[in-house]
């Protein structure tokens, strides 16, 4: 659920004022991204969605990610695009907040993935990294390998609260992958949260990707990584090898891997692996007792990570090593 | 924010098949309604609302509220529509629940109503009233007088918790309301939860009226009194008797207010109070400590409730008594 703050009807019709998308007729509150407070936006001209930019994003990166939306869109990957007002520009405010109108994609994200629905998403992803590697603006990845020390640190104390030697277990897998994380590999923009929940389908062919706000300049193949563990895995945790072959296939179909990718896919998937279940530790200490919004579960990230710390070679996720 | 259930695509697109509305295109949950869960669904043929019922509306209850969302706009009165599929139905299952696809009503809540405003809501209170007059479907009203002594007592010892010898108040103001409640006053249909985030605008126009999941039958001019409590204070809970005015001659003007009607007027402007003072204090504690959702602030309705007990006729709200 987002919606962190209230919107005044007569503030946002002054708004659209500004804007050449037609009259406004309705809009409402949606339970669509964690980061921003997201309005669906009905007007004589259609749907659209208002995103006011809360604080936990950075208002300097906004021109990363609405740029790239409209980088990508033109080279045509099919992803929601900032638009522009009669200034021209696509950033305003709205009670206070940086926002934007994005146009409404339409599509459904996919809460059972098979594995046509990895193959599709691997083939998007290889797309949106070819499509990005002209994209001028730069940002760093603040939850890459740099910053999970920072993130142990905030958690560590309390990790044993969570399963038995956990800390212990965190702060030897965090000093193997400091020491040999693959640091040549090819670099350019990636999604770094490409979850089911930012991939839309409409029947079984993908309608476009969303929710580009941990966007980055970071390891295409760490991209990689980040879907076979959020696509490929069961409920049970068990990683199903059809999904992921499907999935890696697809990409390499578009962007092929080279052998040193290939070679650093399992330390890369501990990577991303470590990286949610840091990120989801610290959510889980934050959340007050009581509260009624259950954090994510940071143990599904535990054993995915176990999984892949008995990995040998890419092989064992479904491409040749 | 009201998304309880999750809903899978694939559920929803099979349900959606069994009905003439185009194609589906998307959905989101949104953040309308506090007793059900909304989506927003879009299908080729535009938008529609999606509801599931939650446990807190009983089945049984469900064709009084969707007969009633029919019969009222079969007499002119716009409220969103239950649609029907094409076995005739307007009641199915989605996820477990109960479930409905209802009209999309365009128009926006107004945070800050004007005197305009209040005239307009008291116009289509009326009309409300008599378009229900010859509504079949009986429903008894479990927030009225009946209802109160069971949400005291359920609240009562804790009460001073929020302001000191605040329970000897509602004892006694409860003891007399059953004493002097208007018992031979018109009966009918009431809302019985018009707020303003229930009433929908175009520009200065209203545009419909939603959200009839409270709606049952009883004395409609308890239904005005709620109105006036939820439309004519202002934000220091001080009464606007200009709105008041305005309220109460628009709605008399389409539904003349009988002499008895007017003389109960602050009698039953006090049940309306004491209602939303004595829910909003049962919420109040029951919400777990460090819940992320705050219950809204009963003693809002003290306020307006410690007004009430100083109005001596109907001049004081703005009508003549």
């Amino acid at each position: 659920m987002a919606v962190y703050t209230d919107v005044v009807a007569e503030d946002l019709a002054q708004f659209l004022a500004g804007y050449d998308i037609g009259e406004l007729l309705a809009y409402k509150g949606i339970a669509e991204g964690v980061e921003n407070s997201n309005f669906l936006v009905h007007t004589s001209q259609g749907n659209f969605i208002l995103t006011l930019y809360e604080k936990r994003v950075a208002a300097k990166d906004l021109p990363f990610f609405l740029g790239l939306m409209e980088h990508l869109a033109s080279r045509d990957l099919t992803c929601p695009q900032p638009v522009k007002n009669r200034a021209g520009e696509v950033l305003g405010t709205v009670a206070g907040r940086p926002a934007a109108i994005i146009t409404f994609l339409d599509g459904m994200w996919i809460r059972r993935p098979s594995p046509a629905h990895c193959a599709a998403l691997g083939s998007a992803l290889a797309k949106l990294h070819l499509a990005g590697l002209d994209f001028p603006l730069k940002r760093a990845n603040a939850l890459s390998v740099g910053g999970w020390r920072a993130l142990y640190e905030h958690c560590s104390a309390r990790a044993n609260e969570v399963q038995r030697d956990l800390r212990s277990f965190l702060a030897k897998e965090l000093d193997q992958l400091e020491r040999n994380w693959p640091r040549s590999l090819p670099q350019g923009v990636i999604h770094a949260d490409l979850f089911p929940d930012n991939v839309f389908f409409l029947g079984n062919k993908l309608s476009g990707l969303i929710d580009f706000y941990f966007a980055c300049t970071d390891t295409l193949a760490y991209d990689v990584a980040i879907c076979l563990n959020a696509w490929c895995f069961e409920i049970d945790h068990s990683y199903n090898v059809t999904k992921g072959m499907s999935l890696l296939q697809a990409y390499a179909a578009v962007r092929p891997l080279s052998a040193e990718e290939r070679q650093s896919l399992p330390l890369l998937a501990r990577g991303a692996a470590l990286r949610f279940l840091l990120t989801r530790l610290v959510d889980w200490f934050d959340v007050p007792p009581g509260a009624l919004v259950r954090p994510k579960d940071p143990m599904e990230y535990f054993r995915k990570l176990r999984f892949h710390q008995t990995v040998n070679s890419a092989r064992d996720y479904g491409i040749d090593g």
